[in-house]
């Protein structure tokens, strides 16, 4: 089986030329057949703002109604994606950039209404692991933003971790996947406020122990519950990373057993 | 030689879902490959207006400055592109939307500066023939949008029309391309006021004698000019003609000879 490296680079990598670049270079430093996917960035919150479109919230939780999709529509479709595809295409990788409506690559549906209606937010269905494996046979790098459709011709706002999780784990049919979430922290920490408690490996039994007494928590337990998912699903390595951490194979890796 | 259908829709057919579902349609009763080139419509204007960025105008023409090259970027390549790739997905056409960046398909550069400088307006020097071929023999229909890149990093604004024409010409090293530019009028006029005065065919010898007549003139020239390079240039035919014309292969047809 041949490789594939996936990288999923968040909000503050990208909303800085100098990290951004950076991170492309971490990503370009590894062999093999490689997937991109980057989330949005401050840039849709500035122009929702410079457009007057105000942020629609229910419990916390930010709501994707029309004119908010139309918004990250733009901003990650567009301007995120061809930039990043154009620093690449110039650092001398053949991207192409890619929503899940391009190629049919991913379908989704609009989230079920329980409580809270999320409007245009999706949940993942299906990857089309063939249009993704023409397009890497065809040496083409694929940039995904976190834009997915219903297939019925809406588009629909959609997490880039989940994206990023749901491509490894499809693609392992056809490839040794490497699951990588690169952010600002070197890795998973012992102790949130110290950099260089970064705990090296983690396995599920390390992971349940972890949780039990606190040390991991908040918002790196779903972020940690989908990488074993992936996991038990086929990728064969997640990390957990900042870009030095990608670049060098350290940060925080997590293992099957 | 396998077929190649091009067909760039305008402004006016994308403003509105109607039209556009219909141009569509027509572009999918064709068989064979297809290409479809967008132009921008008055989206891109109307984003610009809501964040309060001037149109910087020179002479009477549009200048791309930075700010009018992030709208342009966000509105082709992000909300359009994307409109119009997952209207084709529902319609069972794998579409893949594409800016010049992406796949290193169109290479332009920054239009040189002589009495005007138009900013970041691209002028295309290659067509990735091969990138282009692989998602044709992929099964894929792309859709180009109207934004380029120049191999260094910098995106361009470049005129659908130029992008439709060029895309033909590269093609037909491959292909038996059909170039097809769909717009409000029923095709060429002998009367630009009167619909029903549509010139069937045109040729070489014909469009000088109906440009020293006064017959054709205006905005038409420069599409002429441009239709007549394609063809001489290895494009097999060249259509001008509203949706019903492309549907039903009327309009103005030009030929060689």
């Amino acid at each position: 089986m041949e490789s594939l490296f996936i990288l999923k680079i968040g909000g503050k990598v990208i909303d800085e030329e100098v990290k951004l670049r950076e991170a492309l270079e971490a990503f370009l430093a590894q062999e093999g057949h490689k997937i991109l996917i980057h989330g949005g960035g401050k840039k849709a919150t500035e122009v929702s703002q410079r457009l007057g479109i105000p942020a629609q919230m229910v419990n916390g939780r930010r709501i994707t109604d029309t004119a908010a999709l139309e918004v990250v529509t733009m901003v990650y479709a567009g301007l995120s994606n061809k930039i990043i595809v154009s620093m690449l295409q110039s650092m001398n990788c053949n991207a192409i950039g890619m929503s899940g409506a391009d190629a049919n690559a991913i379908l989704a549906h609009k989230r079920v209404v329980e409580d809270i209606d999320y409007g245009f937010a999706g949940d993942i269905d299906a990857v089309n692991v063939s249009a993704v494996q023409t397009l890497l046979e065809g040496n083409l790098t694929p940039v995904f933003c976190a834009i997915t459709h219903d297939g019925k011709g809406q588009l629909l706002n959609t997490n880039a971790d989940t994206i990023a999780t749901q491509l490894a784990i499809a693609m392992s049919e056809k490839y040794k996947v490497s699951l990588n979430f690169c952010f600002e922290k070197p890795g998973v920490l012992m102790d949130p406020n110290d950099d260089r408690s970064v705990i090296p490996q983690i396995n599920v039994d390390s992971y349940q122990k972890y949780k039990s007494e606190g040390v991991i928590s908040d918002g790196m337990i779903p972020k940690l519950d989908n990488a074993f998912d992936a996991l038990a699903r086929g990728v064969s390595e997640v990390r957990i990373a900042d870009v030095a951490g990608i670049l060098e194979g350290k940060g925080t890796l997590l293992e099957k057993m």
